[in-house]
């Protein structure tokens, strides 16, 4: 029965992602290889070719992605820093907020039980039916907004810097970066799963009402604004997570032999034979982390005078510093006084 | 006389720069010297340099600019691109209207005759009497709006790009590149001369103005808002090629002796020997040239679907094409044909 389902899928998959690939330009003929029928990839070939561009060759990732290790991104934690004031509390409640609408609206359930494999699947499937396609909506959904804080913090502190014509301290380039990524997670789905006119207009609308919310709460209060991008993405850590697990669970059939799509290989630079589907839930998870690690530390600092800690350089070089990669992945974030220093 | 001016006004512009420096976090303790007085630069160490932040050394700029070789900034030319249909009147014409209104506001006047050094200056001196001062008041101003049309595509690019769920094509990365060069611009003039409480008002005023106005324009059309940004470069290059003349004219007798503010040295890494403010207003010209470049090209692509030839690699690469750097600028930006190739 398994397998009837996976094939039948397959082939939708399979079908939904040429379209996607029409349009978006038809840069990639062939992204959902099952791993057995996979070529010699050809990748940096095809990623971000043009068809009516004849001139050009390819264009460039704008910001490269930096490099993870499998170990690295192995030892990525679910993990919840605990509120402690206020603010905090307001941010926790906003994100478990959103989380339940969504939940509800999607249909998400999910047996803690079955994703750490202590139950067996087989007999679980039935209750708790996430499939392959209940997931890549979510994860279309999700990140189709999660582009949005990113962009709107680096351009509020962009406008502020001209405005009262002081100095940003280096926030700027990390939070644009991180809109890139988030963007490059959807674009990523895409080619996986192409939404219906029902769910692009949910889209439009959760991107309208989310870009304002973001606009207005950075304005009130930035420290509060990072602290609920910190909580949602412990959020997408743990939703990541399940996937993976789900995936070892033996409950997503497809994508246990699905190869990642090339413009992930691209982006990644995934290496030879680490380009399963799995292997880019490793990727996407860390860089969550990452986002989990940047918003918990830039909550924790004074908006208007502390430096970015993540491309800044330290006169102590010996003790480990935040950085692009994760390397030094801080699951909680880092305190004010480890990375600026103690106050005067 | 000149001599007692200029003394007076040095004085005068480096107490201004203590107080800017002052509000601009103390990174830099002497900005405007003097050539005579100048020492050893040091200036990697005090670059994004934190008062307040002990444990961190520096912060590095965002995006390191390109290298423009001193020939390449002396060929910078003003130019400009004949309209060619109603967009590009209308486009023209919002440029005229606003060029009037400030030099009507800041009472900027020029003598073309004395900036190409046909009059004696000496004669013309009372009677368009472009100071230094008025230069830094027009140049902060002027820069403190020039980052917004970047920051303004960028961001609705890439909310397009995931509303719409196609890529972007590399195009947010050159318009985000461009509203930080532009802040940087600002910054540096900030050096020199601290606005007081009124000119910062008319800044956020005008910022809110100025982006909103951005804003609807993207949004309604984006070939019309790049060349607009095409045509108002046009008149920035414009603007940095007189004062240039000016200071070869010894009509500005303060600059023509001023070093560059090490904020400047450091971002544009502007060699020993060059680091007069006359050269330092060869490489802001230069970055303008650019813009005027980049957007008059863009200006001319199909936005939906060319990619951005700045960042793009071409398939004959025995051509010059366009990229980072000036040292293929065209002076009215690139036809679509020349970068895209001839439609199929
Ligand atoms: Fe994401
Ligand atoms: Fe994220
Ligand atoms: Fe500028
Ligand atoms: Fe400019």
């Amino acid at each position: 029965m398994y397998a009837t389902r996976a094939t039948t899928s397959t082939l939708t998959a399979q079908r939904s992602a040429a379209q996607v690939l029409k349009a978006l330009n038809g840069t990639i003929p062939q992204s959902c290889r099952s791993l057995s029928t996979s070529q010699t990839s050809n990748s940096t070939k095809h990623f971000f070719e043009h068809a009516n561009a004849p001139a050009i060759r390819n264009t460039e990732a704008a910001w490269s992605h930096p490099v993870y290790t499998a170990k690295q991104m192995n030892d990525v934690q679910v993990a919840h820093r605990e509120t402690r004031n206020f603010s905090d509390r307001f941010a926790l409640l906003m994100v478990k907020l959103l989380r339940t609408t969504l939940d509800l609206a999607s249909g998400y359930k999910h047996d803690k039980a079955v994703a750490l494999g202590q139950k067996d699947p087989a007999k679980a499937t039935q209750k708790y039916a996430m499939t392959e396609k209940k997931y890549l909506i979510r994860n279309v959904f999700l990140e189709s907004v999660a582009g949005v804080p990113g962009m709107v913090a680096g351009m509020l502190r962009h406008l502020h810097s001209m405005r009262r014509m002081r100095r940003d301290n280096g926030w700027i380039e990390t939070l644009l970066e991180e809109s890139y990524n988030e963007r490059m997670h959807l674009l990523i789905f895409l080619k996986m799963y192409e939404p219906g006119w029902f769910m692009k207009i949910l889209v439009l609308g959760a991107q309208g009402v989310f870009f304002n919310a973001m606009f207005v709460s950075y304005l009130i209060s930035p420290r509060t604004a990072h602290r609920f991008v910190g909580y949602l993405e412990e959020e997408a850590v743990l939703t990541y997570t399940r996937e993976i697990a789900d995936i070892d669970a033996g409950k997503l059939p497809e994508w246990a032999k699905m190869e990642a799509p090339e413009i992930a290989v691209d982006y990644y630079k995934m290496p030879e034979g680490q380009r399963t589907m799995r292997d880019l839930l490793l990727w996407i998870r860390a860089d969550e982390a990452k986002h989990r690690e940047v918003n918990h530390t830039l909550g924790n600092l004074d908006q208007k005078n502390d430096p970015n800690p993540f491309v800044s350089a330290y006169k102590d070089p010996s003790e480990p510093h935040p950085g692009k990669g994760i390397a030094h992945l801080k699951t909680l974030g880092w305190e004010r006084e480890e990375v600026i220093g103690k106050r005067a």
